[in-house]
């Protein structure tokens, strides 16, 4: 049966990476598509590359009859999200990109984001929708909250070591480089193409990158004691991708061999062989992870690298992945598309 | 009912770019892959972004029982293909990608490639794979033969025109930018990331292009009389993707009207609203080809722009196109993916 | 003699660029810069490449004491450009970076920009910053316009052959692939990264792109008679450089002798060998220009190609090599800094 | 006095970056170029953008006359320029770009390199080139060896943070992102333009990089002790620079600090203000190194981050800095290029 779709705030770069996942999917289908400042255009003029498609135009979110709706992906600039989510029926399936309901602590929400939480009971029912380790909360979620792009490609890495407590807490560096796609479509001038391209530099470094509330609830939560990592994203001149190389100490065969188990099941995890590393370039365009593990030359000390599409399964491939078990569907469906290469 | 595919020579772009469209093909199984000096290979191991398929080892092109098989993709070498192809059992449906079955004319096959063709007879049994041109040919042809990438592009432009007599058969030039993937996989000094990267220039200049055989046969077979353009690629540091600006005599609206009137009902062939031109990120990853048409502010002069991924709908979707129309399936199957952008 | 620049609206990019050639020029010293809405800051906090440099903090216009000037660069936006000149004494030495006084005519201005010139009698008085072309004008100029770069890459290749009638004038076709530094630092949605990477598309098509001003005065005046050329830019992602593809009608081999021989003694100009054409990679980051000719195997046609750096040859290079005549220092003075390759 | 110049292996990029450096050196003038694949083809044909140049001929090694050469920088292949260096008059001034004669024990050579050392008294003569650190030995040296481009990023960031014990010396986690540039113009697969372009991943991980052997030679040597670091490059799709992300343990004010105190009077190297981090972008094509510090959220923790060109600080421009030495000449002659950007 088809499922009717509205994507609010598709005039971004996630909404367009929804649209065109959705292109293909069997069961879905997109009824209504918002984005308020571009209300009245048509997506192939804010998206060229969607021109092939039969879509509706862009509207207000107001001009949505949310009855007509299955399930709404949500893909608004953090804060404003809440506030819409809040607005619309309570019955109404959601999945959220934005950083809005990824917290479960509302101080810790005001902490990383600076301000009060607008919808603090939301906020508690919203399931983190990290798809491989809360499946089962999602499939019966009202409320899923996609988890930041960097939050994923971590994760994917240190979760099944944090949990079997195979590497030290308090040392863990996770060091990220990331396309530009990542900081949206949205005009600043070190995102230009002459700032961009032919550089590399930290940012948000130090520890102030929001996705850090995410890790230390994550990781605490599965350690049962406070967790705090290093972690510092990098631009890169490419579009899509993070590559997320992680500094841990343990032993690194015992930590491949963790990975492997964990992710032998998973349709999207891949485990590479010991002793490889993944490429951005080998995931871009798909909703697959590699993970690779290397010992280093220092005894106990291992590098764990892992390689996502900060668009897809950074952000809407994995919605879409919730989205299927929130709707009874079959998990992979409309996912299964190859990483484009080169 | 599924089709047992085999591709020869998926070592390289094109026979990765088959792999990974024919994994979501809902009708074709890969059953076979041939990679002579990569024989005995996983193909995970040539291409990780292929990991998370089930596909058959590289083999040897002997290795492989063409009895099992519904269909051959060639993506071999230059005249290898013409060779490996002649070895096959003649009842066997072949998809050529190489440029050995292009030219239906021995001498201008002789000319374009410095050596004398090695099977003439399929050389004149082929047919050429246009699809949009040649569907019904394509139909009941046991031997098609893949275009250019750039014949493709430029193709797509200009056919019309030149069928409809509306732009001067004297007066044409085509100015391409061209990804690099164009040229392949093999190792050649100037296609290093260093020399590619920040750079642009011409190749093949001056009409030496081999591609400008199959303009020479397919345009003046058109017009009923001989037709030479100006033709000049020119490489870009782009990965995939063609841009082919053509500059024609002929009046702009009604060159655009015959585009929009020919493509109208073509799935696959998208005519932009007139003043509009295509770019390469709006077709990236796609079997689309977007075509645009303006004006000059010099009289009965216009620019007529097309846009295709030289490694889809230049190569190997379109390869797959003419494959659904040979086993009798729908078209556009397995080809509907939206483009990657950004 | 040290001479005393001032560079009015150096927080672009060709502000920057003027500050990075005048770092190694023998005879000029930065004495002051503005940058009205980054005034207070420090030029390292806005172009941090120029960090080691001992520069004055930028400044508005009205705070420079223009007595102690010797020359001032405007690289201001066009428009403002002519109300902040008209308001320099007019004994002040000028090298206009903007296309405020390119064009004598004041219509042809108007026709271009879209408002009447606000200092017509400046208009008149500037000299075209050709330099190659306007040498001695130059020489005794008080104000010079730099020339687009675009219009400096095409007139590099095609001047000598307008004015000896070497080509055909009614059938000039120029297709440039252009760097996104161009398009300069300011906010825009088709510039960022993610839309220019992995791109290339034509912009301004039609006829409409402003330096078609300059061409037609240009040319016109070489030619003695009314030449219109076609003239397309296309974006291509790169950071730097144009590379102009000028398809012209005329015996190759005569027009590769006039460009040889006209530029024999230019320091800056570079003719190839017969038959080769330039890349940009091959003068990025200098102020040479490269420029190739090949003749096509359809008689009389040929394609001329040149390639420049667009932020220095195409304009702060040239503005240097300019000023460098207007204040007695000899003309290559801190402008003979190789390309940078790769 | 103009020193005489000869440059061995001056058809790859270390070799042009070198010519591109002395084509404005004041006191440097290359006399002789050797290129032993490309004897007896000019300089132009093997890197059009120096064309410009008056150049000698490319020669075979055997053709120079080193009687009337000053100093000579080998740029050979590693492994083939002991043997070249030890073939070459004593008397005569080198500076070798190779990794051949970095280590100066034979027995950790060996370990790294794969082989016996095959000009054992020279490698125990020569003087390890990073300038800002060895300038005194240098000055009076015969033989100096340039060090590894990663060696001296990361060395820029480290050095006065362990000879001042302010950091742990048992828990220092270097990683890098690296240029294509710094895999040469040799032939390589994963070198393509189709390959590097959009993706980034690691290579030579868990402590297989050849660079290890400097760092434990010079860091143990500081420290007084054995220190080994993890050291892991990535490689970026970006032809030059290196950003060195280096994770220490220890007070990030009191690095900071420190490195300012040291290198406040170097002219190439730049300590930036605390809290900020350096990019590629802004020391590309220049001999400059940023340095800059940050504290993280968990105290005791910090980042150091250099950035450099490889071909120029990393390379060539260490090499001609450290010869100016050699030759008495001011340390920064030649050298004081700003950065080009964007």
């Amino acid at each position: 049966m088809t499922q009717n779709i509205a994507i609010l705030g598709a005039s971004g770069y996630t909404g367009a990476e929804l649209v065109r996942l959705i292109a293909t999917h069997p069961s879905m289908k997109i009824v209504a598509l918002s984005g308020d400042r571009k209300a009245g255009m048509a997506m192939a003029e804010v998206f060229p590359h969607l021109r092939h498609l039969d879509l509706p135009k862009l509207t207000t979110i107001d001009e949505i009859d949310f009855a007509t709706i299955d399930l709404a992906f949500a893909a608004l600039p953090h804060a404003m999200s809440q506030e819409m989510i809040n607005g619309l029926p309570k019955t109404l399936k959601v999945v959220d990109l934005s950083a809005d309901f990824r917290l479960r602590d509302p101080a810790a929400y005001e902490k990383w984001y600076g301000k009060a939480h607008a919808a603090v009971e939301m906020q508690k029912e919203a399931v983190y929708g990290l798809t491989e380790f809360y499946r089962d909360d999602i499939r019966s979620a009202r409320l899923v909250a996609g988890t930041g792009c960097n939050a994923a490609a971590v994760q994917f890495a240190l979760r099944p070591l944090i949990e079997a407590a195979l590497i030290d807490l308090d040392d863990i560096i996770c060091d990220l480089k990331n396309g530009a796609s990542g900081a949206g479509r949205s005009l600043k001038e070190n995102m230009l193409f002459s700032e961009r391209s032919e550089d590399a530099m930290a940012y948000s470094a130090g520890g102030k990158h929001r996705h850090l509330g995410e890790f230390d609830q994550e990781f605490s939560k599965l350690a049962g004691r406070k967790v705090e990592i290093m972690f510092t994203p990098h631009l890169i001149p490419v579009n899509r991708g993070i590559l997320a190389s992680c500094y841990v100490k343990g032993d690194a065969e015992a930590i491949h061999a963790a990975l492997a188990a964990r992710y032998e099941k998973e349709p999207f995890i891949v485990t590479l062989p010991y002793g490889q590393t993944p490429g951005i370039g080998h995931v871009q365009g798909s909703n697959f992870c590699h993970i690779g593990v290397v010992g280093d030359r220092v005894a106990g000390r291992a590098m764990v690298v892992s390689a996502i599409d900060n668009l897809n399964k950074g952000s809407s491939g994995q919605a879409i992945q919730n989205a299927n078990l929130m709707l009874g569907l079959d998990e992979t469906s409309g996912l299964m598309l190859a990483p484009v290469f080169p």
